[in-house]
């Protein structure tokens, strides 16, 4: 089954979404969590701080001692117990009693305010206190950050550093994550080869396979790649042996549309070709399908049209299968030149930006690498523009907000 | 040796960076170098094209062949060879004959032009041209993209996935990038337990595990983690044991100004303490010293100090020693509500964006973990600032930004 007609990029998105079903989840320490998908709301086991705590090093006081005292006439309290961090007193404080405390520890049982130790005056057990101290004054009390049942996180968000700290807190030591999708990387050509500093006859370097392998690792998903000359049945098995073990498989190579191009004959002897062909520069001969119920994206072989196919059908794809819900990172930039587009097509056009403003730089075929080294951003041109004009605003994707 | 006065950040960042060297380089293969560092210029060893390709499915001719003819008067040639991707003919094409030539294959001796399928009407081996070409059309000359010598990439690039294609099409299969940076992280403090669902006594739990070990490996480099009670002899054992197969340490706790506090003190004993405390808030009880030539960032034990003393001060010099120079990646937003600082302290306001706005979120003290959670960035006031007027243009650092 071959589409002869381009359908546009938005059509071809929500049929891929349709085609998705989520990894599995699994339970990984927390320490091995850091951008990792969270797939459970997480809610506190414990509040935090556990118990009224000591904001400062100082002394655990009633504040009502302290009333009407001045550094002109300070209080006179006795130190009758003194506790580091992670010590507490047993002492319940009375009236006219103080125990010396450090930063984060429990404030003892009958105190309610510490007062730093800069405001006072320690000889032997004798404490003068310069100041007068309303009750609370640089305790933080229990729950004050997290209660007990406080729902500290959600579903689907990729762990940062304080969301870990938060987890801990929480009373976690582990976490439940969405596993990492498997992806298996499929290049076609019979030309490619490995680099070399010489090449022979028709050779050409097999750039796209670290260039997909590494667009691949920029989703969090992990990346199995095979090289395959353009032979049917060498595809054929190649494509089931990896359908085996991984959750989705990209092929680069055999999508031209002008006739029946290897690969795309494959996923339709297997399975079902959804989308052959896509309103969409660079990357027009971009193919889709399902085969044993799994995803297959057939990526073109230009190394340009394979990264904007990529970041266009099968970035959000990747990212969605893990539980990550994200739109495309659009920001607003002024266009520095007139750019010409067709009305019905999307336009991803290769730019670099300095500061608020963007230009497309000069390529010319979609075979060019060092256009994308050049580039640090695309310019979208949506399907209902006919261009833009120079000096107006346009939606600019960087590549940098792409990667995960 | 303690430093009573604070010193100004900017003060701190050149103490810092005047301590740092830089790790060593090591050769890695290029399909494990995505996101690495690298450490030297590539030039490339190959033109690519490596010869003059078709750029399209089609026929590879003499384009003087076509001259006057179009669809109503098609001109006549004979087929004399078949080449697909992967192939090359050895015909040389003569006047009057064309080779049918897939797209990516070398434009055979002797023709200039590739008509492209479209165009044409095959029938057996004759065929018919039904449009005029100029000569180089369709057709991707020797080295359009790079030229043997071309200066590709320069040193101290983070590496994209489409360096690395650069990369291969210049000839190499590996490439010289820095070593990742080995981080000893020691986290100080007798009260910190790790994450359980019950807490005892004084036990708090020892988020920071987490935060630290995950901010490391947020710049690229590789921590290894242990935790110490607030105990000399032990820190210092743990900090020479760190600095024997370490590039830096990193430590949390015990950096109290007030007073000598452990960790100071034995970096105080072992070496030389650079930096102790500086006028930003929160952290200001930031410490920085050298021991046996190696840097030691001794940050403070609450969470929201350790994460912005690790942002503001760790974070760059771990970019520094992997070869990394790049600013702070400030951008700028309208605020929504006045904030206040201090002359000649440089504040890091938690704050939250909404579109183009940015809201300083409401906490209470720097223990408070939820406030680096609901927050995604830093307002940064500067020392020359008094503080910032509501509606008035302030800069934002994105946490995420931050990250590499």
């Amino acid at each position: 089954m071959f589409i002869s007609e381009l359908i546009p990029v938005k059509k071809a998105l929500d049929i891929i979404k349709r085609s998705l079903k989520p990894t599995d989840v699994e339970e990984v320490p927390l320490e091995d969590a850091y951008r990792r998908v969270l797939a459970e709301d997480v809610e506190s086991l414990l509040s935090s701080p556990p118990f009224d705590r000591s904001a400062m090093d100082g002394y655990a006081i009633k504040a009502e001692d302290t009333f009407g005292f001045s550094e002109s006439n300070p209080a006179h309290l006795k130190i009758v117990d003194r506790i580091g961090a992670g010590q507490m007193s047993n002492v319940v404080v009375q009236s006219g009693e103080a125990v010396k405390i450090a930063t984060g520890a429990p404030i003892p049982s009958g105190a309610n305010a510490v007062v730093m130790e800069e405001y006072t005056v320690e000889d032997g057990n004798e404490l003068q206190v310069e100041m007068s101290l309303p009750p609370g004054e640089n305790v933080s009390p229990l729950g004050e950050d997290l209660k007990r049942g406080d729902k500290v996180l959600e579903s689907g968000q990729i762990l940062r550093p304080q969301d870990l700290a938060i987890i801990a807190s929480s009373g976690y030591d582990s976490v439940k994550v969405f596993k990492k999708p498997k992806i298996g990387v499929i290049i076609t050509g019979s030309e490619l080869v490995s680099p070399r500093s010489e090449l022979k006859g028709a050779e050409i370097i097999n750039s796209n396979y670290y260039t997909v392998k590494a667009l691949v690792e920029s989703t969090l998903a992990l990346p199995t790649l095979t090289h395959c000359v353009d032979n049917g049945e060498i595809v054929e098995e190649a494509v089931l042996q990896m359908l085996e073990t991984h959750d989705a498989v990209i092929t680069t190579g055999g999508t031209a549309i002008s006739k029946g191009d290897v690969v795309v004959d494959v996923a339709d002897k297997l399975g079902d070709v959804l989308i052959h062909g896509v309103a969409v520069r660079p990357g027009k001969p971009f193919g889709f399908g399902k085969i044993q119920g799994k995803p297959v994206f057939m990526l073109s072989g230009y190394p340009v049209a394979t990264m904007v196919q990529f970041d266009v059908f099968v970035r959000q794809a990747l990212e969605m299968i893990q539980g990550i819900q994200r739109e495309l990172p659009v920001v607003r930039m002024k266009t520095g030149k007139k750019i010409a587009s067709s009305l019905g097509r999307t336009d991803y056009i290769r730019a670099k930006t300095h500061g608020e403003h963007v230009s497309p730089i000069k390529i010319s075929g979609s075979g060019i690498i060092r256009s994308m080294v050049e580039s640090d951003s695309y310019v979208l041109i949506e399907e209902n523009l006919e261009g833009i004009e120079d000096g107006e605003d346009c939606k600019v994707v960087m590549y940098d907000s792409l990667r995960l």
